[in-house]
């Protein structure tokens, strides 16, 4: 099943890429069952907060008409940044599933479980990594090329 | 200039008291000029992202047209929480002026120059950090008198 969910967030990834932006996609679940998906959008919104993450955490808190997403999971193409981080604990997801390794930020601290705020998160990396990796790197060989 | 600044971010979080918010506010200056204001509006609008500094940075994206708010500086009342120092540094805010300390995440790391991905962030804490806890903790002996 975490093979299934990071595939859906990978077809996110790839909608971004289409669109010119970094492909990054997101899938939040709860029991199973999707509750939001989103793509990177920055350089089309003009806008630092939209990564992946943060548009399916506001998508999810719309749809569940609350800001904590208990029972939540999420899948990620790659390691959140700190800003997601923080907003995914801010949030009360359960748990983080990703596929790369982002070595800027959080590379040092993934797969292992914390303590943070109030209550605990559980991160692990590695699912479907290659694909992962090889959308983020066709995107910037392509954007080389220009 | 710091104060008057930071008497404009009370002034936000006042706002979010009144609405039943936790009060805690933000602005974003760019040349001595007022680019946004925000306060926080978790609650109201169910999203665990809508602490006053995203909706500061969201915003200052909107007016400025670009993701990058290249010289600019924030003023926050409560010093930042992960999400939001993330979200500054993504959005590459220059300086951080903080009111109140929060002990929680990144008490630590406070009131120092950093390294964080690929530019200087430079945080600089109490500014009217009386008045900016005062407010906060009215705020919450308000909360458990009910």
């Amino acid at each position: 099943m975490k093979e299934y969910y990071m595939n859906l967030a990978i077809c996110q990834a790839k909608k971004a890429f289409k669109k010119g932006e970094v492909p990054i996609g997101a899938i939040i679940v709860k029991n199973g069952k999707i509750v939001s998906k989103a793509y990177n959008n920055r350089e089309k919104s003009k806008n630092a907060i939209n990564h992946a993450e943060i548009i399916a955490i506001k998508k999810a808190c719309k749809k569940l008409h609350d800001w904590r997403l208990e029972g939540c999971e999420i899948y990620v193409t790659l390691q959140p940044c700190i800003m997601c981080f923080g907003a995914i604990l801010n949030s009360r997801i359960k748990k983080i599933y990703y596929g790369a390794k982002d070595n800027k930020f959080l590379g040092s601290l993934s797969d292992s479980k914390y303590n943070c705020l109030n209550h605990n998160i559980n991160i692990e990396g590695g699912i479907l990594e290659k694909e992962c990796e090889l959308i983020l790197k066709n995107f910037f060989k392509k954007i080389r090329k220009k």
